[in-house]
Formats: structure tokens, C-alpha cells, sequence
């Protein structure tokens, strides 16, 4: 794994791609954004692992496609033997399954893999390496496309003035343009007149760093926020509707997303102000009946302590880091994906139930 | 001004006090809790002034008492002729009134400094200094005093449980043990169990920095969390009452307080959790009939765009940065002044008409 510039600046923005022989995915470390645009080499599955445990990539589709790309380029140094290839790569599928327990999205990807390596139980090692290549690609490119389909049904729902948007669900945390920050993308695009509030959104600054990031670079007005700001703002007539992303959606509509979208949800709620979420059917978990059985994860509790590289807290001060946090469908005024916009009394349309 | 360790470590902890010849004022420099206690000697007026605004001393009554004294302090340079000396008083008033809008405790000192001086039209500059002496210790004496009185009517109102506060309202934000977290340390001093979560109070984290740095001292148990993260606790069960501070109660009841406090009073309507605000009378601003003529400051997105030393923003990212937001009375279960507990169906008694 070592740090290069961009090896391919003309292709269409990507945090993610293949390497022209599939051995090697380039990751941009978002870690480092915005300050630097340092680009990971990966070509080892433990790599791959920690790449995604501590945040190079992040968002759930982009880790879900990172995943999918990074396994089939670290299986080329799996064993030629059928079986020893096989149990190699359930046992990087094992390994990848633990780096990030909520978005559902990595377990959807993880899931096709699988299956891709049960519908060639008599392949050899290169057959094998082909139908995870090929299971990865259509993984990527089916979110791909659902980015663009969600800014579509979206951006007509966006009014004009103030949209607040929490953590970061664009190009950086997707194989597209976006989810939320897609439709975020095109409602500018078509002429829609949007001012951006951009949660910072603490721990990792998501929003601070990568969403400030890809709204400058589209050069739509904007400006970041701390995330216990949007409430005056909502109180003061400048926020008009919030949208974000999700990493899971239960059967009951409940929404895991970044900590702090539940407040936001309530601030809407309480302002009567519309409050979307935007994401590709991926993140749908028909198999989960309710928020509340969807895992959290509680992060390391230093994000909290350090500032940068300083640490703000007394030494020895216990800090909570919850990750994600659930919002009831009671809290939502529609879901965005690829296949429509649904209210939250569609639930059963939303799950194609 | 320089920099010594703090030269009176037996006294009963303030974050601010006269030297024995009343010319200096030692002031714990806040910025650098809790890494660093470092106290500055003040002893002119201009100094005193960027200690202020530059946030050195910080919470609405220590503002108040830390101008007093300090001014006190910088008379002792003011010329003997009568005359001039107090044309240099009326210009130090005039500077430390420029110093930090929104908190109202620092009018009603630099309005009872101004009463000192024309108590004594005809004296000379050592009658003078003395009055500005005792009228600056007598402020402080009240709200010493307040800060044991709000903790006794405060502490019966906290229930067992998970106690949220916000921003930092102890001894280093007044010149007792404190507004909020004074009702706090009684509430745990009688035996009351309470797990304190500590808001780190994004953009200048007193929350992080000075709560817990107090909390530590106390012994009292707590965790402190990122601002968007006091929402997913309450939908868990785990806040069982907010309480905070203020800098600002006008007449209809609305309390302007640090930023983010009217999200976490939003949060707790939602939740059905019982929201207090915390003040000594010198917070009433009996002339101001509605939150909405409260100044609320702005400060340099600077405090937005870096976190410790580290630019996290792209650069020419535009932020935003109200340091107050104004929370409406129909929001607040109680105010705890040194006269009593008054809901908000008593904001006549409250305010003593």
C-alpha cells in the first residue's frame, strides 16, 4: 500500500477504481481530505479491511463498492487451488463482514460475492477471480445508476433557500454523484435556487471536510455549520428542508444514519420543515422489522477527545461515541431511491412488498 | 500581562481574583484548559478588554465579575486629577461595553460601576478607586452568593438518572460554584445519582474542555459527547433532565443562551424531558420585552473552520458562527434564580413586577 498522486485524473470523479489489470484498487483517503488528495494503493485484503474500518472510505454504498472492487483486485494473490482459493475468499468475505457493522449496504455486496462463488462450484481459480471482477462491477455500476435516478425523482422536491444536509453522501460516499447530496447536485443543476447548510458534523467532520469539499468544487452557495446550529437557523426562517442519506432502513421505515440525523429529524419535525432521506435500494433491510434491531456502532472514543491532533478533553474524561443514531418513519417526510419517491405511509411500496 | 502559575493555590478555587494591593487581576486563562492552567496578571484596561473578547474568561457572570475587579484593577493607572480619571473610567466603561454583546450580566456590572462613579461627583481619584473597588467585590459577593442559593433551590428539581448540560456553567463561568453545574454539584453532593453527559459545545468546546475539567475535580460520574448526539441518548432513555445556563432572560421568558441550547430544548419538549435554565437574577433583563431584541453575537468562523491547530474546512469555505441562540419560554420547565424556582406561568414573579 503506498500514496501516489491521482493515477487517472481524466476519468470521471471517483473515490474508488480498479487499476487497469484489476490487481490493485486506488482509494482516495478521505482521512486527509480536504487538505490533501492522497490516493491508497490496495492490493491485500487486510488492507482493504482497515481501509474501511478507519475511515479512508466511508459512506454506505462507497464502502459496500470498495469492498467489492478491493476483494476481487486482493484475489489475484489467493492460491490457484480451487478449494484453497474458495476458502480464502470466504474467509476475506468473514473478514470484511467485520469492519463496519451498520450500513447494510456492505453486507448486500458481501452477500453477492457469495453468491457469485456458489454459482461456479466447479470453477477454476481464474473463473473465480472473473465472477467476482464481474459481481463487483455490477455492484458498482447498479449504484451507479441509482444515483443518478434518486437526483432525478429528488430534485423537484428540494425548495428553493436554505437545505440542510448532515455527514457526506456524495460523489466521495458513493459510486455516483450522491444520494442526498446528489439531489442536492441536480436540483442546482436544473436552476434551482439552494443554499446549503452543511452540518460539520462531529465526530469526523464529514460534513466540514469532504461535503464543504464537493460543494465548492460544484460551486453551489454553501456554508458549514456546527451541528448545533441548524436548530437557530430553523428558528430564524433560514432553513427551508433537510435531506440526507441512510445506512439502513428497517421494515418499519427506520432510518440508521450518521449520529446527530435523529436531531435533525426532530428539528424538522418540531419547524414543520420537510425532512428527506435519500438512498439506493441497497440500503432497504427487508429482514430487519425494526430500527431498533439495527446494529450501532460505537467508535473509538478518542474521535471525541481530539481535536485535530490536539486533545480538548481532560485526560481520563470518559467520552461516548456512538456512530449512527435511528429515526422513526414518524420523523420522515419521504424516502428517495432509484425506483421513486415514497411517503412514509408507502412502506410496503418502498420495500417492493 | 504575563504568565505565572496561579499564585494563590490555598484560596477557595476562582478563575479570577484581585492581587492583596488590588492592582492586578489574576485571570485563568480558559483557552488553554485543561492541557494547561496558565493565569494572566491584567492589569490594564485594554488587556482586560481582549481577555474578554478573545475569550480568556468566558460565562456570563464570570464576564461580569472579571470587568468589575479588573477595571478596579486598571484605575490604579488612571491619572489622579479628577476630571481625567474619570473621563478614563467612562472610556474603560465604554470599552468593556464593546467587548461581548449578548450576556447581560456585564451591562449591570459596568452599570453599577457607573453608579459608583457618580455616587461621588465631587471626590478625588483615591475615593474614586475605592468606590470602583467596592462596587466591583460587591458584584462579585452577590453572585458568589447566588451561585449557593440557585444550587439549593436547583439541586431537590434533578432527577436520578442522566442529567444533560451544555456549554460550562461552573465555577471557571462564575464567581461561586456555578449556575447549572452548581445545581449539579449540590444535587451530587446530597447523594442524588447522577451521570452527567457533558455537550462538548462545538465551536469552542467549554463543554469538553471546562465541564468536564470540572467534573473531573468533583468526582461526579459523567461522559462527554458531541452536540448531535444528546438526541439518540434521549430516544434511548438515557437523559432523564437537561440543565443550563444563561446569558440573557428577557421579559416574555426567552433565554439566550450558548449555541445549542434551543436544540437540546427542542430535544427535551420532544422527549418529554424537563428543561431548566440556571441564573442569577443579574441575568433578567427586565427592559428587553422579547427574545428577539437580544443581540446575538457573531464571531469569526475561524473558531468553525479549525479544530485545534488544524484547518478542517476547504480553504475560502464560508461558515457560520452565532455564538447564542434564543430559546423560547414555552420551551423551559423552570428558571432557577437565588429567589427560587419560577415556571414559566410565573414570569411576572421571576422578574420581581
Amino acid at each position: 500500500m503506498t500514496h501516489t498522486p491521482h493515477p487517472a485524473a481524466d476519468r470521471p470523479f471517483s473515490p474508488f477504481f480498479l487499476s487497469d489489470d484489476g490487481r490493485c484498487l486506488h482509494l482516495l483517503d478521505q482521512r486527509r481530505l480536504p487538505a490533501e488528495e492522497i490516493w491508497l494503493e490496495i492490493t491485500a485484503l487486510e488492507a482493504l479491511a482497515e481501509a474501511i474500518e478507519r475511515l479512508a472510505v466511508r459512506g454506505a454504498p462507497a464502502i459496500a463498492c470498495a469492498a467489492a472492487l478491493g476483494l476481487s483486485a486482493a484475489a489475484h494473490a489467493f492460491p490457484d487451488d480451487p478449494p484453497a482459493f474458495r476458502a480464502a475468499a470466504l474467509a476475506a468475505l468473514d473478514r470484511l463482514a467485520r469492519t463496519r457493522p451498520t450500513a447494510v449496504n456492505l453486507f448486500v455486496a458481501l452477500s453477492e460475492l457469495r453468491a457469485a462463488l456458489d454459482a461456479h462450484p466447479q470453477a477454476d481459480a481464474r473463473t473465480l477471480r472473473a465472477a467476482l471482477r464481474a459481481c463487483a462491477d455490477a455492484h458498482t455500476q447498479r449504484e451507479l445508476h441509482a444515483c443518478r435516478a434518486i437526483a432525478e425523482h429528488g430534485a423537484p422536491l428540494l425548495p428553493e433557500g436554505g437545505v440542510l444536509t448532515h455527514c457526506n453522501t456524495g460523489a466521495l460516499a458513493t459510486a455516483g454523484i450522491g444520494t442526498a447530496l446528489g439531489v442536492i447536485f441536480r436540483a442546482h443543476q436544473l436552476g434551482r435556487r439552494i443554499h446549503v447548510f452543511a452540518d460539520e458534523t462531529r465526530p469526523v467532520l464529514q460534513g466540514a471536510r469532504l461535503t464543504a469539499w464537493e460543494l465548492a468544487r460544484a460551486q453551489i452557495p454553501f456554508a458549514v455549520i456546527a451541528d448545533n446550529m441548524a436548530g437557530a437557523l430553523m428558528a430564524r426562517g433560514e432553513i427551508q428542508a433537510a435531506i440526507v442519506g441512510a445506512d439502513r432502513i428497517a421494515r418499519d421505515g427506520a432510518v440508521a444514519n450518521k449520529i446527530g440525523t435523529y436531531t435533525v429529524a426532530v428539528l424538522c419535525a418540531y419547524h414543520k420543515i420537510p425532512f428527506y432521506v435519500a438512498a439506493p435500494s441497497t440500503t432497504l433491510d427487508p429482514d430487519l422489522r425494526t430500527g431498533a434491531a439495527i446494529p450501532i456502532e460505537e467508535r473509538d472514543p478518542h474521535e471525541i477527545h481530539f481535536h485535530g491532533d490536539r486533545r480538548m478533553t481532560p485526560l481520563g474524561a470518559p467520552a461516548r461515541n456512538p456512530a449512527f443514531d435511528v429515526t422513526p418513519a414518524a420523523l420522515v417526510t419521504a424516502y428517495i431511491t432509484e425506483r421513486g419517491v415514497f411517503r412514509r405511509d408507502q412502506l410496503g411500496a418502498l420495500f417492493d412488498l
